[in-house]
């Protein structure tokens, strides 16, 4: 068979690039760093929007839509923020065929408009906590783009928060950590994400803390899969966000932003991809189960089965393109990363068997067809296990414990994670490994919690070479 | 009590604007033309999303996304598209702290990215049709924006096709018109649309046919809820979107695009709203039932009947806040159109009853909280075709069938529509509305179907006052 893809071992990044053409994820469009998100990309995007959107509901969270533009004011009332954001900016001077008197930014990010209303809509601890999620389109000009991971824009849900109390927002930035993206990530995505804190270095732009969930992808290196932070009352006090407290007195809100984005499809595919194509966690899969007609004769037979496998609530996809050579489409869906494939042929038909094809465990054993409906939940629960069994067992087996700086950067540069006490490595070694282009990831404590201080001793912080 | 909100009969639009503000639905945001959705405005477009959505996708259309940023060039590839969107683009001329060297648009639609696109994709018959929707925010800019209605940065799903066939995208379009658009808003928000084609004056730009639905508002003006376009080869022939036919030719494809928006959620507002609020259709309301504990100690209860509802599918919410006074959460319930208020006080629970309080059909009475979750369905299902008959008589009270240009123009200054014969009016007649600030809003053939044809005979032109 004619090679598909690159091989990971032979060039990762050409791999991931092929991957995301000929699977039909993704691909660039006309203006430099923006991208097509191609239907089948989509459908996964889709399909964990609906598993996030579920876990913020339940941690309480409205959602709700601001606008694209922001008055450049605004940007500019919060120091850290403007000056995190002002390289990355695109700017709307024309409107309606005419200058405009104040240009208008496209938001980046979302904290500075929200917190204008959230200013008008917080008045006293009875609208306290208020709790907001936003799904939108958001512009960072990239000039180094790289398709999923890093675009000019991108596709995020955004979260903003405003609590009465410091240890209110604390514990809301961390249960939205858990609760919401670790608990999807690892139960639905099944990716093992390390959850910890960043460095001050490494902080969100306005944050007085931000957490992070890290993933190992298959060439080693780490990716940052989403983020909640802490913005203590930095914001409340540039936009004025005061509530009355019980005893009324005027006091500054608490508050919390938080997000994850499309990139998470890019990790999904940097993780569980293999030289074949994607392989993706059956609880995501948009198609958990294809079945494949081999020749026209048994597309009635398929189509029962279909029928049957979907009543019992399996995400199926039927496909009868027998004209369409057996071969091509085999690829296909292995390229696709379906887990499960049913072939249906003539001669299966006789016998009442079709074949069973696991992308994830692997292998391709004959089965009654009458026994599909019992065997497949078991079958798509086993290969999601084996997912992030996988992936953990790579994380661990290429994550180094070390003491020193040295062997650190030694154990990044063999194609992993390193992690080395905090103690010994500092904001000073930190800004050393930067002009390698090696970052500290996050901090994680003894216990394996997000630290509370990133000078707690004990931390450990990860270092590797990021996406 | 106090008056919440301006009578509609005193003033319309002010109406609409308290409405909009009481019931926390929208409001404006910092730059002008754009706005904020709220949470509970956000609910009703996430639940008109979900059920248009399914039918999109049962209509064999699948979700992509394409990029914000159009190259200004792209724009002015069909002539009369760039014409007609020109004084309304948004311009992006600095990205990244440099000045571009080719301005980028902000999408007013996304015909011609799309479009960049499907000349890639499609290449031989075997590609078609290629049917593709986008949930997106586009922009506009509005020199006299209204919220919810007309806004400089609105979110809505354009869909776009490419066909073999000139029949086949017309088929398609009438398909997308009467399927997803016409069956949702009949259905679903129980508004009795006006399904007709758009005179050539009021065509969509760059198309050769534009298929509309138009709303009658409560003041008897008309509002456009959804367009379907046949794009004939215009857009094929600008992007070379061209196949190879089955005998080995090469032809340009058929194409059309269809859009509907947040505008529904303002059309809904406007159609059923009354003096205390809006009302909304049980089919489509994020709460349908609203469980309000009156004093404290009926909590637990309402609790329990909140689970038992929930878990027969009905969408409720439990309102404990009993530190609130009651009639400020039943005016504030009212507002919001919540269809069926259950209110349960000490008194109630002691006889086993509630007050069972409904909006739309109107009326108060106890009745046996064990059997509210029988009762419930059917009363929600009563009201649901309550407002869509009440819709449909004032639609057919309020327009008149008149023979001349000048019984129309009276009939529309008397707040409602008028049906002529479009032999009686014509494209000069058209012009001489437009002085009056009229138009016609689509024509519909005798038989009431969609004419093939804008001077076939017997068309009838819906005039009306627009939003």
């Amino acid at each position: 068979m004619a090679r598909v893809l690159t091989p990971q071992a032979e060039d990762f990044p050409r791999w991931y690039q092929d991957v995301l053409a000929k699977a039909e994820l993704a691909e660039n469009g006309p203006v430099r760093g923006t991208m097509v998100i191609r239907p089948y990309g989509y459908a996964l995007w889709e399909r964990m929007q609906s598993e996030v959107d579920d876990r913020i509901k339940a941690a309480g969270a409205r959602n709700a839509y601001f606008p694209l533009f922001i008055p450049e004011s605004y940007l500019k009332r919060e120091a850290q923020h403007v000056e995190g954001f002002s390289p990355e900016l695109a700017v709307v001077t024309i409107g309606g065929g005419k200058e405009l008197e104040e240009p208008v930014v496209v938001r980046p990010t979302s904290e500075t408009i929200i917190n204008a209303s959230f200013a008008k809509w917080v008045q006293s601890y009875r609208d306290l906590p208020m709790l907001i999620n936003q799904w939108a389109n958001v512009v960072r000009w990239e000039m180094r783009p790289r398709l999923l991971l890093r675009t000019t824009e991108f596709l995020w849900q955004e979260g903003h928060t405003a609590h009465a109390t410091e240890q209110d927002a604390r514990d809301y930035a961390i249960r939205i950590l858990r609760d919401v993206y670790e608990d999807f990530m690892v139960d639905v995505l099944a990716l093992p994400v390390v959850v910890g804190r960043k460095t001050a270095r490494e902080r969100f732009a306005g944050a007085t803390n931000t957490m992070t969930l890290e993933l190992m992808t298959g060439d080693g290196k780490a990716l940052q899969m989403g983020t909640s932070h802490e913005l203590g009352q930095n914001f409340a006090r540039a936009f004025d966000i005061n509530f009355l407290t019980p005893s009324g007195e005027r006091e500054f809100a608490w508050q919390t932003s938080w997000g994850s984005s499309t990139r998470m499809v890019g990790g999904l595919i940097m993780a569980h991809g293999d030289d074949a194509g994607l392989r993706v966690p059956p609880r995501l899969a948009p198609t958990q189960v294809a079945i494949i007609v081999v020749k026209a004769e048994a597309t009635e037979a398929a189509a029962r089965l279909s029928d049957e496998l979907s009543s019992e609530g399996i995400r199926v996809e039927l496909d009868d393109r027998a004209d369409v050579p057996f071969g091509r489409r085999a690829v296909d869906w292995e390229l696709k990363g379906v887990p499960v494939r049913v072939e249906i042929g003539p001669r299966d038909l006789a016998g009442g068997t079709a074949m069973l094809v696991r992308r994830i465990a692997g292998g391709k054993e004959p089965v009654a067809v009458d026994a599909l409906a019992d065997l497949l939940p078991a079958v798509l629960e086993e290969d999601q296990a084996l997912l992030l069994r996988q992936s953990r067992e790579r994380r661990e087996s290429r994550t180094a414990d070390v003491a020193t700086v040295g062997e650190a950067v030694e154990a990044v540069g063999a194609g992993g994670w390193a992690r080395l006490p905090w103690a010994a490595l500092g904001a000073e070694g930190e800004a050393g490994l930067a002009e390698q282009s090696l970052t500290v990831r996050c901090l994680v404590a003894e216990d394996g919690s997000v630290p509370d201080d990133e000078d707690a001793p004990g931390n450990v912080a990860v270092v590797a070479r990021a996406y």
